[in-house]
Protein backbone atom coordinates (compact mmCIF):
# COMPACT_ATOMS: atom_id res chain seq x y z
CA UNK A 1 0.00 0.00 0.00
CA UNK A 2 1.05 3.43 -0.93
CA UNK A 3 0.21 6.34 0.74
CA UNK A 4 -0.27 9.75 -0.96
CA UNK A 5 -0.64 12.98 -0.06
CA UNK A 6 -4.05 12.23 -1.83
CA UNK A 7 -5.26 8.94 -0.06
CA UNK A 8 -7.90 9.63 2.65
CA UNK A 9 -7.92 10.27 5.89
CA UNK A 10 -10.22 7.89 8.00
CA UNK A 11 -12.91 9.01 10.72
CA UNK A 12 -15.04 6.67 12.64
CA UNK A 13 -17.63 7.15 15.63
CA UNK A 14 -20.26 5.11 17.06
CA UNK A 15 -22.70 6.87 14.52
CA UNK A 16 -23.49 10.60 14.01
CA UNK A 17 -21.64 11.84 16.44
CA UNK A 18 -18.40 11.78 14.85
CA UNK A 19 -19.83 14.63 12.40
CA UNK A 20 -18.47 17.41 14.83
CA UNK A 21 -14.86 15.50 14.29
CA UNK A 22 -15.60 15.32 10.73
CA UNK A 23 -16.32 18.92 10.23
CA UNK A 24 -13.53 21.10 12.33
CA UNK A 25 -11.72 18.77 9.81
CA UNK A 26 -13.18 19.56 6.46
CA UNK A 27 -12.85 23.45 8.12
CA UNK A 28 -9.05 23.16 8.80
CA UNK A 29 -8.25 20.79 5.91
CA UNK A 30 -10.29 21.35 3.24
CA UNK A 31 -8.34 19.83 0.40
CA UNK A 32 -8.52 16.52 1.98
CA UNK A 33 -10.26 13.54 1.21
CA UNK A 34 -12.27 12.00 4.07
CA UNK A 35 -14.04 8.77 4.55
CA UNK A 36 -16.38 8.94 7.30
CA UNK A 37 -17.53 5.69 9.33
CA UNK A 38 -20.53 5.71 11.28
CA UNK A 39 -21.77 2.48 13.05
CA UNK A 40 -25.70 3.46 13.31
CA UNK A 41 -26.66 -0.29 13.31
CA UNK A 42 -24.69 -0.80 16.99
CA UNK A 43 -24.85 2.68 18.16
CA UNK A 44 -24.30 3.96 21.09
CA UNK A 45 -20.86 2.09 22.22
CA UNK A 46 -21.17 3.87 25.76
CA UNK A 47 -23.29 1.15 27.35
CA UNK A 48 -21.34 -1.66 25.83
CA UNK A 49 -18.66 -4.00 27.52
CA UNK A 50 -14.99 -3.02 26.44
CA UNK A 51 -14.30 -6.82 24.78
CA UNK A 52 -17.60 -5.82 22.81
CA UNK A 53 -16.47 -2.19 21.87
CA UNK A 54 -13.00 -3.29 20.66
CA UNK A 55 -13.77 -5.83 18.84
CA UNK A 56 -16.35 -3.47 16.68
CA UNK A 57 -13.15 -1.17 16.53
CA UNK A 58 -11.21 -3.80 15.18
CA UNK A 59 -13.83 -4.21 12.61
CA UNK A 60 -14.02 -0.82 11.67
CA UNK A 61 -10.38 -0.64 11.85
CA UNK A 62 -9.55 -2.81 9.17
CA UNK A 63 -12.85 -1.60 6.93
CA UNK A 64 -10.56 2.16 6.73
CA UNK A 65 -7.66 0.08 5.79
CA UNK A 66 -8.69 -1.45 2.89
CA UNK A 67 -9.68 2.25 1.84
CA UNK A 68 -5.60 2.72 2.01
CA UNK A 69 -6.83 5.90 4.82
CA UNK A 70 -3.38 7.40 5.21
CA UNK A 71 -4.37 8.34 8.93
CA UNK A 72 -7.47 7.33 11.27
CA UNK A 73 -9.03 9.98 13.46
CA UNK A 74 -11.04 8.21 16.37
CA UNK A 75 -13.93 10.43 16.29
CA UNK A 76 -15.64 8.49 19.22
CA UNK A 77 -14.51 8.77 22.65
CA UNK A 78 -15.75 5.40 24.29
CA UNK A 79 -13.58 4.20 21.51
CA UNK A 80 -10.37 6.04 22.49
CA UNK A 81 -10.78 5.45 25.93
CA UNK A 82 -11.25 1.67 25.65
CA UNK A 83 -10.41 0.48 22.38
CA UNK A 84 -7.59 3.13 21.47
CA UNK A 85 -4.74 0.21 21.55
CA UNK A 86 -6.29 -2.49 19.60
CA UNK A 87 -7.25 0.07 16.98
CA UNK A 88 -3.38 1.40 16.72
CA UNK A 89 -2.25 -2.37 16.85
CA UNK A 90 -4.68 -3.10 13.65
CA UNK A 91 -3.29 0.28 11.99
CA UNK A 92 0.06 -1.17 12.22
CA UNK A 93 2.47 1.91 10.62
CA UNK A 94 -0.79 4.12 9.68
CA UNK A 95 -0.90 7.05 12.01
CA UNK A 96 -4.27 6.94 14.49
CA UNK A 97 -5.27 10.06 16.77
CA UNK A 98 -8.03 10.12 18.73
CA UNK A 99 -10.25 12.61 21.01
CA UNK A 100 -9.12 11.78 24.40
CA UNK A 101 -5.18 12.06 23.34
CA UNK A 102 -6.35 15.25 21.34
CA UNK A 103 -8.31 17.11 24.43
CA UNK A 104 -6.04 16.39 26.56
CA UNK A 105 -2.99 18.35 25.05
CA UNK A 106 -5.55 21.27 24.61
CA UNK A 107 -6.40 20.63 28.34
CA UNK A 108 -2.67 21.04 28.90
CA UNK A 109 -2.07 24.10 27.26
CA UNK A 110 -4.66 25.94 29.05
CA UNK A 111 -2.53 25.92 32.38
CA UNK A 112 -5.48 24.40 34.55
CA UNK A 113 -4.56 23.06 37.80
CA UNK A 114 -7.82 22.12 38.21
CA UNK A 115 -9.75 20.29 34.98
CA UNK A 116 -13.46 19.17 34.65
CA UNK A 117 -14.60 15.95 32.41
CA UNK A 118 -17.73 14.92 31.01
CA UNK A 119 -18.83 12.31 29.18
CA UNK A 120 -20.56 8.93 28.36
CA UNK A 121 -20.89 6.36 30.97
CA UNK A 122 -18.41 4.31 29.66
CA UNK A 123 -15.99 7.56 29.14
CA UNK A 124 -16.55 8.71 32.20
CA UNK A 125 -15.95 4.68 33.81
CA UNK A 126 -12.87 3.66 32.50
CA UNK A 127 -11.09 6.71 33.64
CA UNK A 128 -9.17 7.56 30.39
CA UNK A 129 -8.83 11.54 30.50
CA UNK A 130 -8.28 11.51 34.15
CA UNK A 131 -5.37 8.54 33.70
CA UNK A 132 -3.86 10.21 30.56
CA UNK A 133 -3.64 13.50 32.43
CA UNK A 134 -2.62 12.92 35.59
CA UNK A 135 0.64 10.55 33.69
CA UNK A 136 1.23 13.92 31.71
CA UNK A 137 1.26 16.32 34.50
CA UNK A 138 0.71 14.74 38.50
CA UNK A 139 -0.35 18.22 39.57
CA UNK A 140 -3.46 18.08 38.19
CA UNK A 141 -6.46 17.38 39.51
CA UNK A 142 -9.37 15.99 37.37
CA UNK A 143 -12.91 15.76 38.62
CA UNK A 144 -15.04 13.29 36.37
CA UNK A 145 -19.12 12.96 36.07
CA UNK A 146 -21.33 11.17 33.29
CA UNK A 147 -23.91 12.86 31.66
CA UNK A 148 -25.97 9.96 30.30
CA UNK A 149 -28.94 11.78 28.79
CA UNK A 150 -27.22 14.60 27.47
CA UNK A 151 -26.78 12.44 23.62
CA UNK A 152 -30.46 11.45 23.95
CA UNK A 153 -31.22 14.79 24.64
CA UNK A 154 -29.05 16.57 21.52
CA UNK A 155 -30.60 13.92 19.45
CA UNK A 156 -33.69 15.34 20.56
CA UNK A 157 -32.84 18.70 19.60
CA UNK A 158 -32.99 19.88 23.12
CA UNK A 159 -29.97 21.60 23.73
CA UNK A 160 -31.38 24.88 25.08
CA UNK A 161 -34.56 24.36 26.64
CA UNK A 162 -35.76 24.47 30.01
CA UNK A 163 -35.19 20.48 30.19
CA UNK A 164 -31.51 20.73 28.92
CA UNK A 165 -30.81 23.09 31.28
CA UNK A 166 -31.93 21.55 34.36
CA UNK A 167 -30.30 18.33 33.56
CA UNK A 168 -27.30 20.46 32.84
CA UNK A 169 -27.62 22.15 36.26
CA UNK A 170 -27.83 18.71 37.93
CA UNK A 171 -24.73 17.23 36.15
CA UNK A 172 -22.63 20.48 35.99
CA UNK A 173 -23.24 21.14 40.29
CA UNK A 174 -19.86 19.46 40.82
CA UNK A 175 -18.16 21.69 38.83
CA UNK A 176 -20.45 24.58 39.55
CA UNK A 177 -18.95 24.24 43.29
CA UNK A 178 -15.18 23.58 42.59
CA UNK A 179 -12.89 25.78 40.83
CA UNK A 180 -12.21 24.53 37.81
CA UNK A 181 -10.95 26.51 35.07
CA UNK A 182 -11.07 24.14 31.90
CA UNK A 183 -13.98 21.39 31.11
CA UNK A 184 -13.41 19.02 28.73
CA UNK A 185 -16.72 17.79 26.61
CA UNK A 186 -15.96 14.64 26.22
CA UNK A 187 -18.48 13.77 23.65
CA UNK A 188 -18.51 14.68 20.55
CA UNK A 189 -22.12 15.63 20.60
CA UNK A 190 -21.67 17.72 23.85
CA UNK A 191 -20.28 21.25 21.62
CA UNK A 192 -23.92 21.39 20.86
CA UNK A 193 -24.54 22.26 24.92
CA UNK A 194 -21.75 24.90 25.18
CA UNK A 195 -24.16 28.53 24.63
CA UNK A 196 -26.28 26.78 27.54
CA UNK A 197 -22.83 25.45 29.24
CA UNK A 198 -21.56 28.96 29.21
CA UNK A 199 -24.86 30.66 30.59
CA UNK A 200 -24.17 28.22 33.57
CA UNK A 201 -20.96 29.00 34.68
CA UNK A 202 -22.16 32.62 34.50
CA UNK A 203 -19.47 35.53 34.73
CA UNK A 204 -16.93 32.10 36.21
CA UNK A 205 -13.54 32.40 33.46
CA UNK A 206 -14.02 28.78 32.10
CA UNK A 207 -12.19 27.57 29.07
CA UNK A 208 -14.95 24.98 27.40
CA UNK A 209 -12.35 21.95 25.22
CA UNK A 210 -14.17 20.52 22.08
CA UNK A 211 -12.29 17.57 21.51
CA UNK A 212 -13.66 18.18 17.52
CA UNK A 213 -11.26 21.35 17.03
CA UNK A 214 -8.31 19.74 19.11
CA UNK A 215 -7.85 16.92 17.07
CA UNK A 216 -8.36 18.40 13.73
CA UNK A 217 -5.66 20.79 14.90
CA UNK A 218 -3.31 17.73 15.71
CA UNK A 219 -4.42 16.02 12.39
CA UNK A 220 -2.93 18.70 10.43
CA UNK A 221 0.16 18.87 12.76
CA UNK A 222 1.03 14.96 12.22
CA UNK A 223 0.28 15.11 8.44
CA UNK A 224 2.71 18.05 7.81
CA UNK A 225 5.45 16.05 10.18
CA UNK A 226 4.36 13.41 7.94
CA UNK A 227 4.97 14.99 4.65
CA UNK A 228 1.27 13.78 3.74
CA UNK A 229 -0.23 16.44 3.61
CA UNK A 230 -3.23 17.37 0.95
CA UNK A 231 -2.36 20.99 -0.67
CA UNK A 232 -3.73 19.94 -4.41
CA UNK A 233 -5.88 23.68 -4.42
CA UNK A 234 -8.97 21.31 -5.16
CA UNK A 235 -12.02 20.92 -2.17
CA UNK A 236 -11.34 17.87 -0.72
CA UNK A 237 -14.63 14.32 -1.18
CA UNK A 238 -16.28 13.29 1.65
CA UNK A 239 -17.51 9.57 1.77
CA UNK A 240 -19.73 8.12 4.00
CA UNK A 241 -20.19 4.49 4.32
CA UNK A 242 -22.71 3.54 7.52
CA UNK A 243 -24.08 -0.04 9.02
CA UNK A 244 -27.33 0.94 8.99
CA UNK A 245 -30.14 3.70 7.33
CA UNK A 246 -28.05 5.77 5.52
CA UNK A 247 -30.88 7.63 3.88
CA UNK A 248 -31.37 8.87 7.18
CA UNK A 249 -27.59 9.93 7.96
CA UNK A 250 -27.35 11.86 5.00
CA UNK A 251 -30.06 14.21 5.70
CA UNK A 252 -28.65 14.68 9.06
CA UNK A 253 -25.24 14.97 8.00
CA UNK A 254 -25.77 17.55 5.36
CA UNK A 255 -27.45 19.50 6.92
CA UNK A 256 -24.69 19.71 10.05
CA UNK A 257 -21.99 19.92 7.86
CA UNK A 258 -23.74 22.50 5.28
CA UNK A 259 -22.15 20.86 2.37
CA UNK A 260 -23.22 18.14 -0.03
CA UNK A 261 -21.87 14.36 0.56
CA UNK A 262 -20.64 12.41 -1.88
CA UNK A 263 -21.71 8.61 -1.80
CA UNK A 264 -23.32 7.10 1.40
CA UNK A 265 -22.78 3.09 1.44
CA UNK A 266 -24.38 0.66 3.54
CA UNK A 267 -21.51 -1.98 5.00
CA UNK A 268 -22.36 -4.83 7.46
CA UNK A 269 -19.42 -5.21 9.24
CA UNK A 270 -20.87 -8.39 11.71
CA UNK B 1 -39.41 -31.50 19.59
CA UNK B 2 -42.32 -32.57 22.25
CA UNK B 3 -43.62 -29.56 23.63
CA UNK B 4 -45.15 -30.34 27.31
CA UNK B 5 -45.88 -28.34 30.29
CA UNK B 6 -42.43 -28.19 32.07
CA UNK B 7 -41.12 -26.71 28.73
CA UNK B 8 -40.22 -22.86 29.57
CA UNK B 9 -42.09 -20.01 28.04
CA UNK B 10 -38.69 -17.51 26.03
CA UNK B 11 -39.17 -14.18 26.63
CA UNK B 12 -36.85 -11.65 24.78
CA UNK B 13 -36.54 -8.13 24.43
CA UNK B 14 -33.55 -5.95 23.09
CA UNK B 15 -32.35 -4.98 26.61
CA UNK B 16 -33.48 -5.33 30.36
CA UNK B 17 -37.03 -3.39 29.28
CA UNK B 18 -38.44 -6.91 28.78
CA UNK B 19 -37.47 -7.69 32.70
CA UNK B 20 -41.35 -5.52 32.96
CA UNK B 21 -42.72 -8.81 30.80
CA UNK B 22 -41.10 -11.54 33.19
CA UNK B 23 -42.06 -10.11 36.23
CA UNK B 24 -45.48 -9.65 35.40
CA UNK B 25 -45.45 -13.40 33.92
CA UNK B 26 -43.70 -15.05 37.20
CA UNK B 27 -46.06 -13.17 39.22
CA UNK B 28 -49.40 -14.45 37.66
CA UNK B 29 -47.47 -18.13 36.56
CA UNK B 30 -44.74 -18.22 39.07
CA UNK B 31 -45.05 -22.41 38.28
CA UNK B 32 -43.53 -21.71 34.46
CA UNK B 33 -39.97 -21.98 33.89
CA UNK B 34 -38.50 -19.06 31.93
CA UNK B 35 -36.06 -18.21 29.52
CA UNK B 36 -35.52 -15.10 29.03
CA UNK B 37 -32.81 -13.27 26.25
CA UNK B 38 -32.22 -9.57 26.68
CA UNK B 39 -29.67 -8.44 23.24
CA UNK B 40 -27.21 -5.80 26.19
CA UNK B 41 -24.78 -5.72 23.39
CA UNK B 42 -27.29 -4.10 20.86
CA UNK B 43 -29.42 -2.34 22.49
CA UNK B 44 -31.45 -0.09 21.68
CA UNK B 45 -33.64 -1.19 18.57
CA UNK B 46 -35.50 1.86 18.62
CA UNK B 47 -33.38 3.64 16.14
CA UNK B 48 -32.44 0.93 14.25
CA UNK B 49 -34.16 0.43 10.64
CA UNK B 50 -36.56 -2.92 9.86
CA UNK B 51 -34.52 -4.62 8.35
CA UNK B 52 -31.70 -4.83 10.80
CA UNK B 53 -34.66 -5.00 13.81
CA UNK B 54 -35.93 -8.41 11.63
CA UNK B 55 -32.80 -9.77 11.38
CA UNK B 56 -32.12 -9.41 15.33
CA UNK B 57 -35.77 -11.00 16.12
CA UNK B 58 -35.23 -13.77 13.83
CA UNK B 59 -31.67 -14.58 15.20
CA UNK B 60 -32.80 -14.57 18.88
CA UNK B 61 -36.13 -16.86 17.72
CA UNK B 62 -34.00 -19.34 16.35
CA UNK B 63 -31.65 -19.01 19.30
CA UNK B 64 -35.19 -19.48 21.50
CA UNK B 65 -36.63 -22.68 19.45
CA UNK B 66 -33.39 -24.12 20.18
CA UNK B 67 -34.26 -24.07 23.91
CA UNK B 68 -37.68 -26.24 23.04
CA UNK B 69 -39.29 -23.17 24.68
CA UNK B 70 -42.92 -23.62 24.41
CA UNK B 71 -44.31 -20.01 23.61
CA UNK B 72 -42.44 -16.99 22.48
CA UNK B 73 -43.32 -13.47 24.21
CA UNK B 74 -41.94 -10.32 22.15
CA UNK B 75 -41.63 -8.28 25.09
CA UNK B 76 -40.40 -5.49 22.98
CA UNK B 77 -42.58 -3.05 21.33
CA UNK B 78 -39.91 -1.90 18.60
CA UNK B 79 -40.08 -6.11 17.72
CA UNK B 80 -43.86 -6.04 17.85
CA UNK B 81 -44.46 -3.14 15.67
CA UNK B 82 -41.78 -4.11 13.07
CA UNK B 83 -40.56 -7.49 13.15
CA UNK B 84 -43.82 -9.31 14.74
CA UNK B 85 -44.83 -11.46 11.41
CA UNK B 86 -40.86 -12.23 11.13
CA UNK B 87 -41.27 -14.21 14.08
CA UNK B 88 -44.25 -16.08 13.60
CA UNK B 89 -42.90 -17.07 10.63
CA UNK B 90 -39.53 -18.27 11.92
CA UNK B 91 -41.86 -19.75 15.21
CA UNK B 92 -44.23 -22.02 12.88
CA UNK B 93 -46.29 -23.83 15.19
CA UNK B 94 -44.84 -22.43 18.61
CA UNK B 95 -47.13 -19.89 19.98
CA UNK B 96 -46.23 -15.88 19.53
CA UNK B 97 -47.81 -13.54 21.70
CA UNK B 98 -46.31 -9.46 21.42
CA UNK B 99 -47.09 -7.02 23.71
CA UNK B 100 -48.57 -4.81 20.87
CA UNK B 101 -51.21 -7.35 20.40
CA UNK B 102 -51.79 -7.71 24.02
CA UNK B 103 -52.00 -3.86 24.84
CA UNK B 104 -54.79 -3.22 22.47
CA UNK B 105 -56.57 -5.95 23.53
CA UNK B 106 -56.54 -4.80 27.32
CA UNK B 107 -57.28 -0.73 25.56
CA UNK B 108 -60.79 -1.99 23.90
CA UNK B 109 -61.72 -3.66 26.80
CA UNK B 110 -61.78 -0.42 28.41
CA UNK B 111 -64.22 0.82 25.99
CA UNK B 112 -62.71 3.98 25.22
CA UNK B 113 -63.02 5.91 21.98
CA UNK B 114 -60.20 8.22 22.63
CA UNK B 115 -57.08 6.18 23.11
CA UNK B 116 -53.22 7.18 23.36
CA UNK B 117 -50.30 5.68 22.88
CA UNK B 118 -46.47 6.43 23.68
CA UNK B 119 -43.48 4.77 22.73
CA UNK B 120 -39.69 5.30 20.85
CA UNK B 121 -39.49 6.58 17.71
CA UNK B 122 -39.63 2.92 16.14
CA UNK B 123 -42.61 1.81 17.91
CA UNK B 124 -44.44 4.94 17.06
CA UNK B 125 -43.27 5.81 13.62
CA UNK B 126 -44.52 2.16 12.64
CA UNK B 127 -48.13 3.33 13.21
CA UNK B 128 -48.74 -0.42 14.67
CA UNK B 129 -51.01 0.28 17.73
CA UNK B 130 -52.64 2.57 15.60
CA UNK B 131 -52.72 0.25 12.73
CA UNK B 132 -54.03 -2.87 15.17
CA UNK B 133 -56.57 -0.50 17.48
CA UNK B 134 -58.64 1.02 14.16
CA UNK B 135 -58.32 -2.32 11.95
CA UNK B 136 -60.91 -3.98 15.31
CA UNK B 137 -62.99 -0.97 16.13
CA UNK B 138 -62.56 1.86 13.08
CA UNK B 139 -64.22 4.14 15.74
CA UNK B 140 -61.55 4.63 17.80
CA UNK B 141 -58.88 7.67 17.46
CA UNK B 142 -56.13 6.88 18.12
CA UNK B 143 -53.34 9.76 18.99
CA UNK B 144 -49.58 8.48 19.10
CA UNK B 145 -46.85 10.38 20.36
CA UNK B 146 -43.09 9.31 20.56
CA UNK B 147 -40.96 10.06 23.56
CA UNK B 148 -37.23 9.13 22.90
CA UNK B 149 -35.79 10.34 26.48
CA UNK B 150 -38.06 8.27 28.57
CA UNK B 151 -35.77 5.36 28.11
CA UNK B 152 -32.33 6.96 28.95
CA UNK B 153 -34.37 8.69 32.14
CA UNK B 154 -35.70 5.73 33.07
CA UNK B 155 -32.21 4.00 32.93
CA UNK B 156 -30.67 6.82 34.51
CA UNK B 157 -33.55 6.53 37.71
CA UNK B 158 -34.81 9.74 36.85
CA UNK B 159 -38.60 8.53 36.98
CA UNK B 160 -39.86 10.96 39.24
CA UNK B 161 -37.56 14.02 39.71
CA UNK B 162 -38.31 17.57 38.52
CA UNK B 163 -36.81 17.11 35.03
CA UNK B 164 -38.72 13.99 34.37
CA UNK B 165 -41.82 15.55 35.22
CA UNK B 166 -41.11 18.69 32.99
CA UNK B 167 -40.30 15.88 30.02
CA UNK B 168 -43.35 14.09 30.79
CA UNK B 169 -45.20 17.77 30.69
CA UNK B 170 -43.60 18.56 27.12
CA UNK B 171 -44.10 15.13 25.80
CA UNK B 172 -47.92 14.61 27.16
CA UNK B 173 -48.74 17.79 26.09
CA UNK B 174 -51.25 16.64 23.50
CA UNK B 175 -52.89 14.62 25.57
CA UNK B 176 -53.68 17.14 28.52
CA UNK B 177 -55.12 19.36 25.68
CA UNK B 178 -57.71 16.35 24.09
CA UNK B 179 -60.11 13.86 25.68
CA UNK B 180 -58.38 10.71 26.14
CA UNK B 181 -59.58 8.01 28.60
CA UNK B 182 -56.93 5.11 27.91
CA UNK B 183 -53.01 5.92 27.59
CA UNK B 184 -50.90 2.86 26.14
CA UNK B 185 -47.53 2.70 27.63
CA UNK B 186 -45.46 1.56 24.24
CA UNK B 187 -42.59 0.93 25.80
CA UNK B 188 -41.80 -1.64 28.39
CA UNK B 189 -39.66 0.86 30.15
CA UNK B 190 -42.54 3.47 30.72
CA UNK B 191 -44.62 1.84 33.72
CA UNK B 192 -41.64 3.23 35.94
CA UNK B 193 -43.30 6.74 35.29
CA UNK B 194 -46.66 5.86 36.16
CA UNK B 195 -46.93 7.64 39.32
CA UNK B 196 -46.00 11.12 37.49
CA UNK B 197 -48.25 10.34 34.40
CA UNK B 198 -50.56 10.12 37.04
CA UNK B 199 -49.59 13.38 39.22
CA UNK B 200 -50.16 15.12 35.40
CA UNK B 201 -53.46 14.11 34.43
CA UNK B 202 -54.76 15.19 38.12
CA UNK B 203 -57.68 14.85 38.59
CA UNK B 204 -58.86 13.33 34.88
CA UNK B 205 -60.37 9.91 34.82
CA UNK B 206 -57.37 7.99 32.40
CA UNK B 207 -56.70 4.38 32.22
CA UNK B 208 -53.03 3.50 32.17
CA UNK B 209 -52.50 0.65 30.37
CA UNK B 210 -49.49 -1.16 31.17
CA UNK B 211 -48.65 -3.95 28.18
CA UNK B 212 -46.42 -6.40 30.56
CA UNK B 213 -49.29 -7.04 32.51
CA UNK B 214 -51.68 -7.51 29.53
CA UNK B 215 -49.28 -9.63 27.98
CA UNK B 216 -48.96 -11.86 30.71
CA UNK B 217 -53.16 -11.97 31.06
CA UNK B 218 -53.06 -13.44 27.54
CA UNK B 219 -49.97 -15.65 28.06
CA UNK B 220 -51.92 -17.36 30.74
CA UNK B 221 -55.07 -17.78 28.83
CA UNK B 222 -53.30 -19.28 25.77
CA UNK B 223 -51.55 -21.85 27.42
CA UNK B 224 -54.26 -22.78 29.03
CA UNK B 225 -56.33 -23.28 25.81
CA UNK B 226 -53.18 -25.41 24.64
CA UNK B 227 -53.08 -27.17 27.53
CA UNK B 228 -49.59 -26.41 28.26
CA UNK B 229 -49.89 -24.58 31.36
CA UNK B 230 -47.38 -25.74 34.25
CA UNK B 231 -49.48 -26.88 37.42
CA UNK B 232 -46.81 -28.38 38.75
CA UNK B 233 -46.72 -26.38 42.43
CA UNK B 234 -42.82 -25.91 42.22
CA UNK B 235 -41.58 -22.11 41.32
CA UNK B 236 -39.86 -21.97 38.11
CA UNK B 237 -36.42 -21.40 37.15
CA UNK B 238 -35.40 -18.44 35.45
CA UNK B 239 -32.62 -18.37 33.22
CA UNK B 240 -31.41 -15.62 31.22
CA UNK B 241 -28.85 -14.83 28.57
CA UNK B 242 -27.26 -11.64 27.24
CA UNK B 243 -25.68 -10.48 24.27
CA UNK B 244 -23.14 -8.32 26.41
CA UNK B 245 -22.30 -7.58 30.04
CA UNK B 246 -23.84 -10.76 32.03
CA UNK B 247 -22.57 -9.17 35.42
CA UNK B 248 -24.62 -5.53 35.08
CA UNK B 249 -27.60 -7.54 34.12
CA UNK B 250 -28.13 -10.18 36.60
CA UNK B 251 -27.66 -7.20 39.44
CA UNK B 252 -30.17 -4.86 37.72
CA UNK B 253 -32.30 -7.98 37.29
CA UNK B 254 -32.37 -9.72 40.73
CA UNK B 255 -33.32 -5.99 42.16
CA UNK B 256 -35.60 -5.32 39.72
CA UNK B 257 -37.76 -8.99 39.80
CA UNK B 258 -36.42 -9.30 44.09
CA UNK B 259 -36.05 -12.63 43.22
CA UNK B 260 -32.62 -14.64 42.44
CA UNK B 261 -31.68 -16.02 38.67
CA UNK B 262 -31.07 -19.33 37.90
CA UNK B 263 -28.19 -18.86 35.46
CA UNK B 264 -27.12 -15.61 33.03
CA UNK B 265 -25.34 -16.57 30.35
CA UNK B 266 -23.43 -14.70 27.19
CA UNK B 267 -24.11 -15.65 23.56
CA UNK B 268 -22.82 -14.20 20.87
CA UNK B 269 -25.86 -13.77 17.84
CA UNK B 270 -23.78 -12.19 15.67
Amino acid sequence: MNLTPTSPIGIFDSGIGGLTVAKAVTALLPNENVIYFGDTARVPYGIKSETVVRRYAGEITRFLLKQDVKMILIACNTVSATAGKEVEREAGDTAVLNVIDSGTDAALKTGSVEIGVIGTLATIGSGAYEREITARNSAIHVISKACPLLVPLAEEGWTDNEIARQTLSEYLSPFLENSITSLILGCTHYPLFIPAIKDLFQERQITIIDSAESIAASAKERLTGLGLMNSSGTPGRFDCYVSDRPQRFQELAERFLGRRIDRVDIIDLD
